[in-house]
């Protein structure tokens, strides 16, 4: 197997924001030559794929200024600097959703665009989900409809791509393969 | 149900890459309130699950300067400018694996970073492998190590963290559900 590392020649900072910042990388490839790589630094992210007690999923539509779509997601959200990943998704529940839950159990972490991004998700399963009384409330730039759905009209929303994005999607999927393995 | 849309007031763009360009735009939030945005426009791109005819997949190892890591993924690529993905999945596939296929069948398509990124990933399924004499090769900046491994293989590489990405895991679970229906 060949060497695959490049080394960083020279960092150009080129955008720091509230949620990304930018920069452009010179470096050296593994043959020697000089290239250029665009990367943006994220804080990294957890998501939840939370379940009623009657097994419905708790599901968030969203407008996504990115897409500009509305789109059907599973609670997530930005890690604060420093914050712990569980501690992160129990607030980001709580905020998006209203719920509580008694477990908060860790599935998968996965970087979303390994090509230009560092951003990563950290994906829980929530159970034993209670609505708390004073909730805390979403940032406030953010606004979403709150959603209680079966495996089987989430798979509906993927077919009509109203669920569109990684996370749901392997959230989604993760359901249909325990379903699968019970049977 | 709310009304969730954001209206652009003004789009500042920052930085145009090879790879992906950069904006900030102020937007009018369904409370009347104003917020900023920052948006990352991307090509978009394709994936490829390409399974040999003994049932291997066809995976490459490839640094990744965001992560500073060198993780294990299904071949993938970004679009050309008006291509077509399914004539890009070919392209990449041959380029990245020197491997034609009979089959090259459409999986899913999902964004990768809704929050704040345009990204689309389109996977597909390829079967019916076969070495290409001549096959054409990697761009001049792109080196990976071609390997094929099973299932379980990729099982275990997922719980060491060496496949580390989401179109992957979406995969590598994609076969996880087959194997599982099949039962």
């Amino acid at each position: 197997m060949s060497r695959l590392e490049e080394k960083t020649l020279h960092t150009e900072k080129i955008f720091t924001g509230k949620v990304i910042s930018l920069q452009v990388e010179d470096v050296e490839l593994p043959n020697g030559n000089v290239s250029k790589r665009e990367i943006i630094k994220h804080p990294g992210a957890v998501a939840i794929l939370a379940l009623t007690d009657d097994d419905k999923i708790v599901m968030v539509e969203q407008y996504r200024k990115a897409l500009e779509k509305t789109i059907i997601e599973i609670p997530a959200g930005k890690l604060e600097h420093g914050e712990d990943p569980v501690t992160c998704a129990k607030r980001e529940l709580e905020e998006e959703t209203g719920y509580d839950c008694k477990t908060m159990e860790w599935l998968i972490s996965f970087y979303t665009s390994p090509g230009f991004a560092d951003e990563i998700v950290h994906l829980y399963i929530a159970k034993g989900l209670e609505k708390k009384e004073n909730a805390a409330s979403l940032d406030e730039d953010e606004f979403v409809n709150l959603m209680e759905i079966t495996l089987e009209e989430a798979e509906a929303y993927l077919k009509e791509q109203r669920i569109y994005d990684a996370k749901t999607a392997y959230a989604v999927q993760f359901l249909q393969l325990q379903k699968a393995l019970k049977k």
